[in-house]
């Protein structure tokens, strides 16, 4: 398996933080985890609320656990909330089911980590993660 | 950044008590955070519940931790209620969305601390806590 | 049993930092919590540090649950610290057993609360909480 | 009170790794936290173990939070283990009180936030750490 390397992390994190300022998003946060959930690198854009943190990698954490991207997540919230809420109990409490949670795959479709967008809308959100991912020569899955 | 002076959270809270007294609200606690979610100052008034620290301070925390003022917080509860426990999930269990929390604002705009007020109606609890606020020279949005 | 009134806890804060003023210590903080062990009042002094809510909620609250001050909990730590270990497991990790946690009694003798003052030697941080419970007319038992 | 930016942040991380580099020291992790002990950025180089946030994260934590550098913190929990424990419990088992914690200082004196090192022994992580505060402009106490 691919790992995210260290440079790709920030990379991703660059562009999709660019993306944020070309689309006029408000001030954004970015995660990198890598295959195990656990954290490879981090931004807060000046402005953004102190607790973003732990908001954007929620996001990526779900992701990376379940492999299942914030947009099947949130589906799955909206059919079955206690399912999800469920799955949180068993994850610590640690996951944010929305959009903005992207999953990383490589170029077998390996799920190699997943990049965590917090700061405007969950849509917008995925969208600077994607951008940044690809930026990255990484597949994207929103 | 402006920070909250121990004598700006102390005239908060004097005020918001005083406008509490003055609509003939219930007993009522105030807490005041400054811009990281954390405690600078509390009150809880004579015949109020034992439990009311832990109101007032997860009204006051979900605000700075999100940027985001307590009516805002319930309207995204009641639109996507997943969310907001995801949210709560993150941040340990220690936001209530309810208005009451009210964000502090210095001169340019910038979050600089939280008010939680919690005793009467949620609604009742921001009107004091407001009161509070601009008696000390800042901005309060609710 | 007698409550310590919010004017009183007031009271007790005041002297306390004044005393700390007096006394020439570091920025101070300091917590009265109820019999119940319920948070009463608090108050944070410009330039201290932002985590110091919850040494002083420690110190007070050890104190109120056990019925033992601060320096009684340091003896018995340093006597035995597994047992004080296991009682803070008990208690959630909230017991900071050192000077500063300050029982307040009133007149028949009775626990009706404690104080917990932090932000300089513990010995200092107990004499400065003991001067604010005596101005209310209490009994501080260190 | 200044505020860390993210481009002073990513300042910082850059400088302290590649001190490490020129140190010859192991993989390393860095984090910056901010006045109120939010994440504000993190890096974790190749080849580091997969756990390494959470430790680098504590280091700084801790120092935020107490107002207190590692290597002030290493004595204290070396004369009076339970102390540091028990602030450890009141900080939810958040605090790894060795050197590589560093507090950053602005102009005036003031704390704005800290960064946490680890990967080496831990006076090489602090050694680290104080280079990249420095190259940012910004004051270190190891």
């Amino acid at each position: 398996m691919t790992e995210i390397t260290m440079d790709q992390a920030q990379t991703m994190m660059k562009v999709a933080l660019e993306k944020g300022r070309e689309m006029g998003l408000k001030p954004l946060s970015v995660v990198v985890l890598d295959a195990g959930g656990h954290v490879k690198a981090f931004l807060r854009e000046d402005g953004a609320a102190p607790g973003r943190f732990p908001i954007a990698h929620g996001k990526a954490y779900g992701a990376v656990m379940l492999g299942m991207a914030g947009t099947a997540q949130m589906a799955r919230a909206e059919q079955q909330a206690y399912f999800m809420a469920a799955v949180n109990g068993v994850y610590g409490g640690q996951v944010v089911p929305v959009p903005g949670g992207v999953l990383v795959r490589d170029a077998d479709g390996a799920v190699i980590g997943a990049v965590g967008l917090t700061g405007d809308t969950s849509d917008n959100d995925a969208i600077a993660a994607k951008a940044g991912i690809e930026a990255a020569g990484l597949t994207a899955e929103i």
